[in-house]
């Protein structure tokens, strides 16, 4: 492939936060993208567990790469706490030290799988739902764009997101809308901040703690019967694998303003 | 043009709910759908404002038509108070009396525009926005299929969405992502319950109260340049514009379950 202008160079000295970074696809996504950082680049690793979160630290960790961690239930931090835990990690640093400053979004959950969508009507339920999917995701946006603000031209985003943020699917109308909420705001913010780079990444049917969950909560059974014969057939993706093509896909910086990339989709 | 296997037919006993129904494109729902409905056909329009809604229950009135209203506020309205206002509605009827039950959901609000996408923090606020324009929608949504699940097949639901749902505009990243969230939603809904009709209407740039909001709260100059425009040129859409074509959409039905059309898709 001959090299576009457009392409994303991780080679200088990178600053990093990857969110729901304890496991999965968040885990695969940090060991993957610390391999491409820079000498003096800075990663910050965020979910609640710490001890998994040690791990993967320890994945990141290189001569190039210091990858510090912080446990934060980001559905339940506050703005200030977010702003904090950033502000915290580049004790040391000016935001002018990073030729780039890149965040993953990748924290997420299912959502309720137990109820038929034509029964859902809590909306507390759905309210705590979008805290931690959609309306958390946000503030914690914001709170990077406000720290990195002198150096705005020199951020990416990259937000994880689902093919059910665009196709509907059968028993999973909080994941579907959630998704298709989360992925709306990045290109809205897209739209508007043309010198920011922003991906939307579906990283495709992963094996995943999430397929498990599907087939012991989801009352729906299309949707057990995809998940099962996903698992039954071998067709799931390892984590690194989407975590590689996620990189491809970011490096190769061909997606428009909030494109919604998928692993499946030609390069 | 033929007629379809498909076509919907209004002519008969039918019930129908339309939420926002006191002004605007709500407005113009009931009134143009309170034409098309048969003999001991039942309307009940929501919305806060009695006084306006006295007026839209007016226009909808006639031979054929009883048409009731509810001062309600939907974004503060219980699971509860949402099934009774259903409930009290049908007294003296049965829900097999209607051939059709029918649920124009049409509530809304534009959000904060005052605010750079890229400062959007308050995840209270965006709570009180997404309970409105998606959580409540949903919740009220679910009542009309509990209380009319025993003529489910009967059903049809039509939402009313926006362009802004399936296509970022700067300044908007409340309304593009709740549009985004709740069209999903009915998407869904759609895709799992077959025998409902579900369509996702979007009806256009409409002259209404909304558009001098937005040039009167927008901080977006991109945002306020299209709406200025929009106002200058006179491209504006008359609501009952907008809902004839609604009404055109509904009685072809040809949309596929959860479809996305917008006034000027070709028909």
């Amino acid at each position: 492939m001959a090299s576009s202008s457009c392409s994303i160079d991780l080679s200088g000295p990178t600053y990093c936060i990857v969110s729901g970074a304890s496991q999965g696809i968040g885990r695969a996504i940090a060991a993957e993208v610390a391999k491409l950082l820079g000498p003096k680049s800075l990663m910050l690793l965020l979910a609640r567990k710490a001890d998994e979160l040690a791990k993967t630290a320890s994945m990141c960790q290189s001569d190039n790469v210091k990858a510090i961690y912080k446990s934060i239930d980001l559905g339940k931090a506050s703005t200030k706490e977010m702003n904090d835990v950033i502000v915290n990690s580049l004790e040391g640093y000016k935001v002018t030290d990073f030729a780039t400053c890149l965040i993953f979004h990748n924290v997420g959950s299912l959502g309720n799988l137990a109820i038929e969508t034509a029964r859902i009507e809590d909306s507390n339920e759905l309210a705590q739902y979008y805290d931690l999917n959609v309306f958390k995701v946000i503030s914690l946006n914001t709170q990077f764009l406000k720290i990195f603000e002198a150096v705005e031209d020199r951020i990416i985003i990259v937000n994880i997101t689902s093919l059910c943020a665009i196709k509907p699917m059968s028993g999973m109308a909080y994941y579907c809308s959630g998704k298709a909420a989360r992925e709306m705001y990045f290109k809205v913010l897209a739209e508007e901040k043309k010198h920011i780079k922003v991906l939307n990444y579906s990283p495709g049917p992963v094996e995943t703690s999430m397929i498990d969950y599907v087939l012991t909560e989801a009352v729906n059974d299309n949707l057990r019967d995809v998940f099962t014969s996903f698992k039954n057939q071998g067709v799931l993706l390892k984590p690194d694998m989407t975590a590689r093509k996620c990189m491809k896909v970011l490096q190769a910086g061909k997606f428009t303003p909030g494109e919604h990339v998928d692993y499946f989709d030609d390069e």
